[in-house]
Parts: structure tokens; sequence; C-alpha cells
């Protein structure tokens, strides 16, 4: 996956804000500006086009979710349960909440922009191989039901997947509820009764 | 949930199709307009705005996917076995697609248009409804395992939404791999052996 530039940070940032306004349908550059506390013509050196400010967003993004699958130290059910956290937290903050608005909005433009293609591709598959290592490493440790680690980590990854985006498109949806039942789901049908949280 | 006019037919179609080559973000009215086969006229005069005309594609959608949550005749694991194949079928044809697409693209808007999350909202409530009346119909009927409905259904909706938008934005992805996880779930964790088709 193309790096992002860190020294770019600054207007992701502010890109966020302005995203998380107006959403990304009537967007200009401008708007994008007016949140920026430096220089306006900074940003249009470093981007004369939305398209390319876009681009980078989604580099900038993938790359924070990159950094929410990260495995922990501690058992594999203890990884299980800390990527839930992190991916589903009980609550969110604003700027987490603005990156996952962001996420969607550039999710949904994917059909149309294959660039956007390739590399939610890249974080998908990555998503599903982290969650079937750590079943697979249960498994094998004696501590996860001898389940089937691609079909579970499937299940897992889609299960999660919409519940995030669940939780920022249907007013009903309860996290709390959406977290209970993931975790009733792993004791149910992963955790050996002596898995080891530790 | 306010009804959709079934005179605008022709026109959601037409939104479909300009939305399917080259998305949301800046397609214009007079896009729409160069792939309605009737009178522009017309077109403009239903919809002075592309605002208005989203609000109408998302009431259609919405009555699109509220049909296809409508119950089949059958025992309880032949319903979640057709609620499946409808939301989630092996193939997808391409009016299919383009409203999916079209879906996305409208929730991604949820968090910036107050009248898409209502109607929203409401979709995935009874979505929800749906599926754990099914499983309380078949625990009563001693076809399916003692699960909680809430929990269960939570779970299953959360993984067919997330499964639905990965196929639209993950290349990788594997319907025939996610159909057979989801199978394999009920199978494991709902339906007992003597569970009916009929």
């Amino acid at each position: 996956m193309d790096e992002f530039d860190p020294g770019n940070e600054e207007i992701m940032e502010a890109t966020f804000r302005a995203l998380g306004e107006q959403g990304h349908r009537n967007l200009t550059i401008q708007d994008i500006a007016d949140e920026f506390d430096k220089s306006k013509s900074l940003l249009y050196y470093h981007y004369d086009s939305k398209e390319m400010l876009f681009a980078d967003l989604f580099r900038y993004i993938s790359q924070k979710f990159l950094e929410e699958l990260q495995l922990t130290e501690g058992s594999p059910k203890a990884q299980l349960h800390h990527l839930i956290d992190r991916l589903l937290p009980g609550t969110i903050d604003e700027e987490r909440y603005a990156a996952q608005v962001a996420l969607l909005e550039l999710r949904s433009q994917i059909p149309h922009v294959d660039v956007y293609a390739e590399q939610y591709t890249e974080i998908d598959s990555l998503f599903k191989r982290t969650v079937s290592d750590i079943i697979r490493t249960g498994i094998e440790q004696g501590q996860f039901h001898e389940v089937d680690p691609e079909q579970e980590a499937n299940l897992l990854v889609s299960a999660v997947s919409g519940m995030r985006t669940r939780r920022l498109t249907s007013a009903d949806f309860s996290v709390e509820a959406a977290r209970q039942t993931l975790f009733a789901h792993l004791h149910t049908r992963l955790f050996k009764e002596t898995a080891s949280y530790e």
C-alpha cells in the first residue's frame, strides 16, 4: 500500500473536520482550507485537486485502521477482546467518529474509484487475516474449540464491519448490545472454559 | 415511513443508471436527465433539486429492500435460508448491484442528512425484528436451539449487512464463502438436527 506522508497530517485533520461538518458530497477544497489553521497556500501546494486530497485521506484513514489492527500482547482470547475494544469501543471520541464517517464515505465511492478499491481490498484482507491468525493460534494452543478459522474470521469480520456501519447509520443501534452479542458469541463458540485471558 | 410514488419509478431507474456510471459525488440532475428516456421536463417537473430526488431514491431503495425482507412460506429454517438467498444472492444482476451501490452511497450520507437517518433507522430495526421473530418462532416450535433471539438476530443482521458492504467494496470478497459461513453458522448454532426445511 502507498505510504501516507506524515507531514500532511494536519491537512488530514482539517479534512476530517470539514467532512464531519458537511459530508463528502458537496465538499470543496476551499471548505477544507477554511478548517486548516496554517497557510492556505500550503494546502494548495500539496493538493491541487480534491481527488488527490481524498486519495491521501483514504491512505491516512487506512493507516489509522491498520494501527487499530495491531496485535496486543497476551493470549489469543485477550487479543480478540482487545481487537473488539479498539474497533467497537463503548464510547467514541469526536476524532474517531469523524474518521469512521470519512471511511464510510470513501468506501461508498469504491465502486467508482479504482484507487480506493485497491486500498480497501488490502485492508479487508488484512483484517480477516489478523482475526483468522488469532483463531488458529488459539486452536493450536488448545484454548479455542476446533472451528474453521477462515469461516469464523469471515463471520467476525463481517459482523464487526456491519456493526461499525450500523453504529453510524442507525439511530436505534446500541453499541453496548452489539459488544455483548460479540462477546457472548465468542464465549459460546470459540473460547474453551479453560481459555486464559492473560 | 413515507410512501414512494410508483409513478416515478422510471426516474428512479434512470437515477440508478447515472449513479452506477459515475457515483454520487459529482452527479448532477442533468446526468440523470441524460439517462432518462422520456421528456426531461417531466423530470424537472417532479424534482427541482438533487436533494429531493435523492430523498425519493432513498424511499424507493428502502421499499425494494423491505420487499426482500418479506417472509416466504415455510418453516423458520426455510425462511432464514430464503432471506439470506435474497439479501446475499450467489450472483447479482446489474439492477440489483446498482441498487446496492446506491444504498451504500446514501447510507454514507446519513451522518449529514436527517431524512436518510430516520429512514435507515426504520429499515435497520425492521430487518432485525424480522430475523428475531423467525428465531423466536423456531425456538417456540422446538426446531431451533434455545439461543437469545435478540443477540442472535443482532449478530446475523450485522454479519449480513457487513457482507453486503464488503461485497461491494473488497475485490477479494467471495460471496460463496460468505454464504457458506452463514449457513454453517446457522446449522451449528441455531438449527436442531430435526429442524424441518418444509
